[in-house]
């Protein structure tokens, strides 16, 4: 049981996770709060105060071990699991995200694809094979599929949520405009383009 | 000037917006924090919380008038501007962008898209041109652009920033997983999605 963690400082661990994968590449061996804050525009007393909550870190004065605060945060993160994903719509969203190249950089890769579209099923995307959805359970089942990805439009979102539970994923990434009903042992995160599109509304509009 | 408010309210904002539009396609008049809440998964007191920061809405013990109240978050928001945007990459995800739906229902169109692949300048994506980056000054003149939305690699997105910014948008969205420099007066939204992936990943392996 992990104590609770809040969604702010979850969401900045993936950052400095790939702001260290970019400086071990440099070869810099310590970080200071400070240089890992100046790279990522947050500040050095927020970044000790997230890593503080995971425990013991770096040393006063000195910095972080870069190796070792990359591995630390994968581990908090579970990247070591290497999640395998399906994804469900293949639209122009759906394949977006089969070509995504960072999710490879963190471990995810995406070994399923799925479209009620019979005149797709069957093609390729990335390399990867466009099955039909009642193929499902056993695709999953055999291509051990971790977490499902739906891009179908809001109206069929609940059913394929429904399908991809029974199918036996462990955690539903959802694109669709609309909130799913999951049991609550299956985690669920619903990604919203529109979110980051209205805040930056609210930011020009705010300095008119 | 508006006062100072959390970037967590204001990512709830749209999501308060996008449910009062669905209930008053519903024909429902009259909404309780409690019934949506029920629809958001958001306490009660976390919606009243946060609508207060904007001043007075509502009646206690009755609820908020559902047009009101949408009409004052899409003004918070800024959403009445009606802001044009331009893609900068057209490749899976710059695509998907452009026929992304929603953006359309919250006010938001695509006016415009470029890239530096010489093979697709010229043809179009969902009835809009692809143009030459060379083109961008006078695209985004004639076209009227308000936002500069960046999907294109890494290496190339502080290159194209500085070229929106010299063509004159108000505003950048962007989807490299770069930390962009602009001047404090341009709005930046980063948008990444690894965090929301990784978030999953951390709640998935959270309860093993």
């Amino acid at each position: 049981m992990k104590k609770m963690i809040s969604q702010a400082t979850i969401d900045r661990l993936p950052l400095y996770f790939r702001t260290l994968r970019v400086v071990e590449d440099e070869e810099m061996e310590i970080i200071s709060s400070d240089e890992l804050g100046r790279r990522l525009d947050i500040t050095p007393e927020q970044i000790r105060k997230d890593l503080a909550t995971f425990g013991q870190f770096g040393r006063k004065g000195i910095g972080y071990d870069v190796h070792e605060l990359k591995e630390r945060i994968s581990n908090i993160l579970g990247l070591q699991n290497k999640w395998r994903l399906a994804i469900v719509g293949v639209g122009h969203l759906g394949g977006a995200l089969a070509n995504y190249v960072n999710f490879a950089s963190l471990g995810f890769s995406v070994v399923a694809l799925f479209d009620k579209n019979k005149n797709i099923v069957g093609s390729e995307v990335n390399g990867i094979k466009i099955n039909a959805l009642t193929q499902m359970k056993r695709v999953i089942d055999s291509a051990a599929v971790d977490i499902g990805v739906i891009t179908v439009p809001a109206s069929e979102a609940q059913g394929v949520a429904d399908k991809l539970v029974a199918a036996g994923v462990k955690g539903i990434w959802n694109f669709a405009p609309i909130k799913l009903f999951v049991p609550p042992e299956i985690p669920l995160v619903n990604e919203d383009l529109s979110v980051g599109l209205s805040a930056l509304s609210y930011h020009m509009s705010s300095r008119e």
